[in-house]
């Protein structure tokens, strides 16, 4: 009767995955038990399969007992969705981690979920390929996070995130089915399409196994360039104004004026003078003549917006240096020593200025301290809220100025997370957003892929 | 007890939608109950609502009362995704034919279900946009159902098909609830992607009552080239030669030698000389540069495969004149008289020699006239078996060879369907893709949908 999960569970699952990858000693507890985010619930198991067979076995145990299993990648998320809530089973991914294929002239990439989305790209740059999506985190998150989370990054807005490139997938449902969905073909329209329902579900309907992801070739060119401006509104005005004159650059980048200061005072560095209100970072990749003409019509429309200063790098140290800037920002906030509540919030990319009138607002009114940097060209923007930790007062007035955040998105036509997903973090907020109807739809959906609820409990549903 | 549907249903449809827009003369019941494929079964009544709460009232009458509740947009598909299986209600979209919004600043479009997406494509292109998305129907079909079918084309190579340009919809559930998914920001994880999911569901699982389209600026530029080869290997070869050269055209067209027969015997026109197995038509877009760039790699691509010919348009009138070869064909297999059994298979694109080998196969094995051409850029051929349709053994072995084709494709990693949907054509096929797990999953997601059934039925699954 009341014996415990672990006591319950161990011995089987050490069958199915050998002794040493069922792990209950305090320290894997923990490590297992948080992402990035910096908040969660230990398991009581940490089991760290080999492969598909030994995962359908698992998952199959898990739903047998109604034993609560979360899966977890590189555990690298903003929103707990790879952190057991309630205890249970942690089922990590990293053994599988192999790059099984890549195929040069179908132009696609077979791995398992466990490989760091960097070597991936390295890999096929190495042939002369390209995986464009590029969170920040890709040195550190694995493809199989990215694709259950349907990662973004600066160049979604030229290339469109993880769910653009995922053709296929080998998943495992909870009663241990095998299923395969999508195929190698780039176009299918065979029942409904199970591969973009599974991205970006959150590893709350199966356990991603194996992913086909689809390449492009190489940009042969690149070229960058950095704008100044007095304010925000200069900034917006310049990317509306590039995107009028019909370019569509890779990246473009706005960095708010918090963001400058905070590299200033906790880094010591000057990225611009101090009456600057916004930098502008655009980058156009293509053959080398287009991304010539796009850089040049970019350029144009940051001067002709009013930018106090362009600065275009084309070799590749000059890049560098530029990137640099935009990276500093995450140090800066990080040697704040405060809390970090990122959220990644997104508008039509013609209400940036409205969004950033918000962030104003919220400032204001509730006396927080907020730096915002992002990708302009989708209007997705990281609002970093930073909060001391120990100041309860303040945290309050920090989930007070998220609520009002949120409110304020949803009306400027926009959504709460574009990158990050909701996991547990913004569960709450969903009905922001969504109405009780689509709430209760996804929650039928879930129940057609998971009738006893195990994968992922607590996860996007408030 | 024995009162019949439209007897039961026509006072309160008519109460919804008006008198005149409920129809049950014998002229209206032929025209709705068949599509493109001119084979299907005839409603009890057509009903023809003029917007979304009229819409919610007549599901929710059909789905209290277990009516099947057929929806149609320009009723142009292929495989019978439009047409009822056994009466019920037509629910045509006709009426809401409206664009509502073009976005130049957010790169967007709203439109209602019924716009013709030729309509919607010349009217963003006069203010420099585009929407990528070109069906061959694309001058007598509608977005609303594009998105049901998930709709292609020759562009898709390079911009992919109609579901990468839906950023959101409203649709109206069996039981009367209006949804909203997506939104207008181009990147939005919050919940499932119902969005993704509706696209391609033929009708099967909501009504599609109104779509926000992604729009992308129109290519300054473009450039067409015509390639011959003395057989299908040559032009496949080039295909892959300009994609290992790392271009990706807008458009890579191949057709067959039968097809080149077929305009020459129906049309008395030589599209090529006689000897000639195979033609490519190959188009790039995008900056004056880029296009100049990409047409010589690809030209260079063919010669280098052994093209016999290569002919570069530049100005429209040449490039229509190449375009116009392509149109010919399907003319000439109308002017068979024939009925054209028309399949979208799709297999990586390394393999589209093995799929024409597959084809051959066929015509030797079953003494058919088999006629292909397509996208093969994509990999997605389509397969026309011309079958004379007072001919019981030729319909026959037509049926047989059908299977054949696509237990082949699936064995060659490929898709059953790339473009058209499955409808009921397909639907008896669909094991042949699909495992049982998989058909199982999808009719649970049907059921969270459409408890009782009554969307569209007789479609997808066997």
């Amino acid at each position: 009767m009341s014996r415990s999960i672990p006591e319950l569970l161990a011995p089987e699952l050490r069958e199915v995955v050998g002794r040493e990858y069922v792990r209950a000693d305090a320290g894997s507890l923990e490590r297992y038990g948080q992402d990035a985010l910096g908040i969660g619930h230990p398991p009581d198991l940490v089991v760290i399969p080999a492969d598909t067979n030994q995962i359908a076995a698992i998952a199959r145990l898990c739903d047998e007992r109604r034993v609560p299993l979360t899966v977890r990648g590189a555990g690298t998320g903003y929103t707990g969705g790879a952190v057991p809530t309630r205890g249970g089973v942690l089922l990590s991914l990293e053994r599988l981690n192999r790059i099984l294929e890549i195929d040069e002239t179908n132009l696609l990439a077979v791995v398992e979920p466990g490989v760091i989305t960097g070597d991936l790209q390295r890999a096929v740059e190495a042939v002369g390929l390209f995986y464009p999506p590029d969170p920040a985190s890709l040195d550190i998150s694995s493809i199989g996070g990215n694709v259950a989370e349907c990662a973004g990054g600066p160049r979604g807005f030229k290339y469109g995130t993880t769910r653009r490139y995922v053709l296929a997938l080998e998943a495992v449902l909870p009663g241990g089915e095998i299923i395969h969905t999508g195929s190698k073909a780039v176009k299918n329209v065979v029942g409904y399409d199970l591969t973009q329902l599974l991205v970006g579900s959150e590893g709350t309907l199966a356990i991603i196994t194996r992913v086909t992801l689809r390449l492009v070739p190489k940009p042969p060119a690149r070229a960058t360039l950095r704008a100044l401006f007095g304010d925000i509104r200069g900034a917006v005005t310049a990317v509306s104004t590039l995107i009028r004159r019909r370019v569509v650059p890779a990246t473009i980048e706005l960095i708010d004026a918090a963001s400058l200061e905070a590299v200033r005072e906790h880094l010591g560095r000057d990225l611009a003078p101090r009456d600057t209100g916004a930098m502008l970072i655009v980058e156009a990749d293509g053959t080398e003549a287009a991304v010539a003409e796009e850089i040049d019509v970019a350029a144009q429309a940051c001067r002709d917006a009013g930018a106090t200063a362009v600065a275009l790098a084309s070799g590749d140290e000059e890049r560098e240096q530029i990137w640099t800037a935009r990276r500093l920002i995450s140090l800066a906030l990080r040697a704040t020593g405060l809390l970090k509540i990122n959220h990644d919030v997104v508008v039509p990319r013609g209400r940036v200025p409205d969004l950033f009138a918000v962030i104003q607002g919220l400032r204001d009114r509730f006396g927080l301290r907020i730096v915002a940097f992002g990708h302009a060209g989708d209007g997705n923007i990281h609002v970093n809220l930073m909060v001391d930790r120990d100041n309860a007062d303040e945290r309050a007035r920090a989930a007070q100025a998220e609520r009002v955040l949120f409110e304020r998105v949803v009306a400027l036509e926009g959504s709460i997370s574009g990158e990050h997903g909701i996991g547990f973090a913004k569960a709450p907020y969903l009905g922001i957003e969504l109405s009780a109807e689509a709430m209760a739809l996804m929650k039928r959906v879930k129940a057609a892929f998971d009738p006893h609820g195990i994968l992922n409990p607590g996860k996007i549903f408030p």
